[in-house]
């Protein structure tokens, strides 16, 4: 174990208090995705007590600090995101959010704790380090467009070699970190469908283009479609989750509404998709000359880790004396704009386990009951921190 | 031309002012399906001051009378229903409706002055009768259960030979009569279907049992059942009207509600769909082991033309001055509970044109702007009195 | 009875057992479609005998005679059909067909035996014909395009005012005349389909356009056009009987072919399906740009009979005593190349039962087993002669 | 670089000509899988010659030869299949099979007399080696049960603690060397339907079960299973490659007959499938009563790497010179009996790139022009050396 190892490890052990206060401050005090207006300046106000160059309303809401090294050496980004969600707390824990309706049910307020005690670590060993480190609090990862897009435009990845950035995940047992090279999470577009044939009493089909016949024509061979026009080893799932014909039961429908999701992780598939969904939609309404509305609204892009950055996270996650495994996973089909990073620079996006071995029953991300087990702050701190040492000692 | 055929022509002629003001009368005055009071007391007082037994009350709100000819002989049993809709009428007419929400929308109050009018007029030629009149003035046809099924449990039907009864038929011009042997309008049927699958969210199918694919597959192969187990030479429809799973885009639906009408005109294929479609939904459900709920809701049968009978009608009608055509025609998909008349005793029902040869637009039956050519009443009158006669002659 | 009608009736009975010689006569010798050659000999020869003026070789094999009664009148024509089919006899009987592999096991012996003797038994009422009778021998009825066709363009309806015709039918009990006004026989077309998507292996679906995938999609909403897009009160059946893709197990069919029918009774029905089927090929092919070829062969239109003549007909079987009963049946789905006359001019035709009650089992047409009871020849015979002179009366 | 690493490159460099005389001798004389009779002649006398202990006849015409070394160790087996295909060359080579239908068309001639080379180098090198080898030359790959399984059997893997196995791989460039984690080739299944219905006259479906109705809903909705009852990130296909019912045109098919493969990498879906696709058979004939046959007949299971062999193998062929790239590749749907051996103990199979750099054209494996270049011999030996002397001195 090198000198600084061993010193990151320690602060964080010793901050360790600091960082769950401060989470819990975060928990207390949620705020909405793009009306966040006391978080960042809390953030900004840490940051400048140790010293660091801010920026805030950096793409909107987001607030950049920079940590320069004693020494010369790379750039990396580290990356935390900070809103909460519309969701009435029911956890009970004495730390509760104050404001019904509002809710840090995805573990942002952990993200945004563990990297500014990480901030006050690494601005202790600042002499040591050979490299400049600019710290990403984003705001808005829940809504779409998201927080990333706009800070990306204006600028927060400027001179950054490499970025890195965690969830914690509640699903995943303390002490386990988890990742994959390069698809981690899909890209989570929506489908907006209308069918407009032409209605009429229903002991007449003749005289009528039923739009429920042709709707049920056409999600039967929606599935064909990814059974059979997409690559078997490109995961790829459409669902459609809403239908709507509302008529008398002697009617003949004249339009039927659907929405659905789309979900992919190569951009290759999800456009074959955006493209084929018309593509069946027109077949359908050729043979009755009947219309449609399709809308294909993009969410976010699928994460795609960079290989040699994965290697880099997955070996720094092996030396902290907290992670018990580091394993590569089966991506997951959630959606996170993480992925707009990715695509500017190399970097990895990794979860971090949160789940206490003792919990009997676990509720998941975006439930009312949702919790973590605090313990998993310091490990993601450390994780992210000791990539950052690496980093620069790897490119020196 | 007989001395009573001319005896009948000319007086309803004499009587057809009466008759098209006893019309509008009704039409002022619309009553509701089952809620039918000054109707049928108007009524009952009308045959009464001609000195016929009258029943009130029967099976309801019903009203039967009778007339015994001067000469032994046959019963004829003549059927006017007298129930109005839940619609405000718009005709703007100068008898228009007096009741906002309710309206003659379907020409009962024309059916009811006919029949009263062709009362008086065999009252007069009451000496040369050789046989019976039960006149039978039925409430509820629009509303299932209907008014028939009531009157014929209270006996209406007792000791008559044959029934006859029409239409008045907007579609049709007048001077029309047009019938079918066999079948002349539908049964109509009411399902109503939930698929309860598994919900979950949109991303994970595997997870799930998807309501709305097997709904789809539900919908595709019931028109297989149409077109393959029913035999082609037997008309039958069955149609989806409406179908409900109101979910966020991102979500697998849980479960799928729909409603749709199955029209027959044999209670062969009746009975074969309503088990079949069961099978279906039983058949689709398998595969995921998902549940359904099923509700098959029987409507009035179909209205089956007794041959003989109709051949009677179709003689008389052509007999008629003012009836210009009498036509075989092809059933119709619309319901009618005189179907219930017609599966106890000999009978036939008819329709009789009453579109205005001017008309440029011809608004359907239940529509707020739906009219009748009032003439259409004396040619209803003049057809059912001459099979009345001609029955009596023939069965002497 | 009038005099005409009772010396019909007894004429035909003296020359009943000549009639059956004739019909087992040709039963020996039986002939194929567009290859007969002795058969028209006999005919012409017969019809010369009688000193009626002939024509032989009419439209290709066909024989046309013409009687010219004493009286001025109208001209009715009556057809017989005269070949046989491919099919080795079985039915040991002492007349069975001499040649192996031919056999008449469709009636049509029957037909030219009984409308011969009909032309003698016509010939000695000579005098007293108001009008003139043109015995229409008709070859080739089994394979399209059948002999009607030719026989019409050759002039054989010329100055003809109407035409019945008959069809001896096994599975209706002696004594029976059955018909049907308007359609009596169904249009029987032919579809040849083939789907060329293309192959691959098993394992790669994407890169293949699956042509067995596109066939299942096609033939399920071939069927959803039977039960939606066709008028449910017109009778219509389309049927894939065949299919074709011979792969081993891995691989992913490059083409698919179909071989199916089309049966319909109306013009329009069988032009929409025409029309539609290829829509929906095409519709099918449309997503992965597969192509297809179709083929739609037109067979025999549908017998749609005229209704005056069909009420003719009946009004005159109803006056022949053997006649037990004369019945209105549902059209069934077989061909006739009657159908061409029926496009041309008035007329009508029947099925004269020819099933002897004792049989147990009665051997369906084109069986090697088929038989027929002999007496259905003179009832046959009698309707339509029966026709003829109440079609002069009528028209006189 | 150690010197045993040196002393290998060296000694395969040195026998490379040997190699390729005897990958040619091998390749103009074929021999067909489970009839292999001097193939494994001249194995066992080449390992012979080298004092190897041999066992000849193992589990059907394996041979299995083993090299102890001077120092203790662990035991690791090297495989290499020597079957040829039923295919007539076409390529034109000076040492093309002297046996038309017979050919060496998939590179399994390369396989073996590299590994013999092998064999020699390591005997040269055998009082350096801390372990024992065992090599495994293995008939009857190609045809199902294929060799495998039987000479597991017969006892070829006891004392085995992990064992290699490489295919030369002409659609991969030479000098690279390509693996995966977990499955690298597919669970290879055949299925063999036939749909029961009853048949009938193509113009009366109701009176019959349409076979081919029913096998294309069942071929529609078994797309449908693979899209959503099979978890989206596990690859799987299933393919209808054979339909099959031969009738006229104017018919309703009797049955219908199928075939078709399914692919999977994981014993999950894979049992799955074979479970549901019965499942939905039964779903599909429930209706109309149908009956069916099923039968899934499994081929080899899927080639499973286990993880840190297959990292051993990867860290060993980074060390060769001619390696000029290792990589993970998703895993193919083609089969391999590899896959037994997987199943018993760990190991790692991998593909050794054999494509000729100039080449315009590259023929698939299983084509009569397929062609390898020669250089991937050394290659391949010399990975499989290589990671024989880390697998010893890391267990050491």
């Amino acid at each position: 174990m090198t000198a600084l190892q061993q010193q990151l490890a320690e602060l964080l052990k010793q901050y360790e208090e600091e960082m769950i206060q401060l989470r819990r401050h975060f928990h207390e005090n949620p705020e909405l995705s793009f009306e966040e207006v006391e978080t960042p300046k809390t953030i900004a106000a840490f940051h400048r007590a140790l010293g660091h160059e801010v920026h805030e309303g950096v793409g909107g809401n987001g607030v950049v600090a920079k940590l320069v090294g004693g020494k010369p050496g790379k750039t990396v980004a580290l990356r935390a995101d900070f809103d909460a969600l519309a969701i009435t707390e029911e956890t009970g824990l004495p730390f509760q959010s104050k404001i019904k309706g509002r809710m840090h049910a995805c573990g942002h307020d952990g993200h945004t704790a563990s990297l500014l005690i990480l901030a006050k670590a690494l601005n202790k060993m600042k002499d040591d380090l050979a490299g400049t480190i600019v710290f990403i609090h984003q705001h808005a990862e829940e809504l779409a467009p998201g927080g990333a897009i706009s800070m990306i435009k204006d600028g927060c990845l400027e001179g950054v070699d490499a970025i890195f950035g965690t969830h914690l995940w509640a699903p995943t047992e303390l002490g386990k970190v988890q990742t994959a090279k390069g698809p981690l999470m899909a890209a989570a577009d929506g489908i907006y469908i209308t069918i407009k044939g032409k209605g009429g009493h229903g002991s007449n089909p003749s005289d009528t283009k039923d739009s429920i016949v042709l709707a049920a024509q056409f999600i039967t061979n929606l599935q064909q479609l990814v059974a059979r026009r997409v690559n078997p080893l490109r995961p790829a799932v459409v669902s459609i989750g809403h239908i709507e014909a509302l008529n008398p039961f002697n009617v003949i429908a004249d339009q039927v509404y659907m929405k659905g999701t789309v979900r992919t992780f190569h951009e290759e598939e999800r456009s074959l998709l955006e493209r084929e969904i018309e593509e069946l939609l027109k077949a359908t309404c050729y043979l009755t000359k009947a219309d449609y509305e399709y809308e294909f609204v993009r969410g976010y892009p699928p994460v795609v880790n960079h290989e040699a950055e994965t290697e880099h996270i997955m070996e720094s996650a092996e030396k902290i004396a907290d992670v018990a495994a580091v394993e590569l996973v089966d991506p997951n089909m959630g959606g996170e704009d993480f992925a707009y990073y990715l695509e500017e620079i190399p970097g990895a996006f990794f979860f971090t386990g949160a789940k206490n071995p003792n919990w009997e029953e676990v509720y998941p991300h975006h439930h009312p009951k949702f919790d973590i087990d605090e313990r998993s702050l310091r490990i993601a701190a450390n994780v992210l921190g000791q990539a950052t040492l690496d980093y620069f000692a790897k490119h020196n």
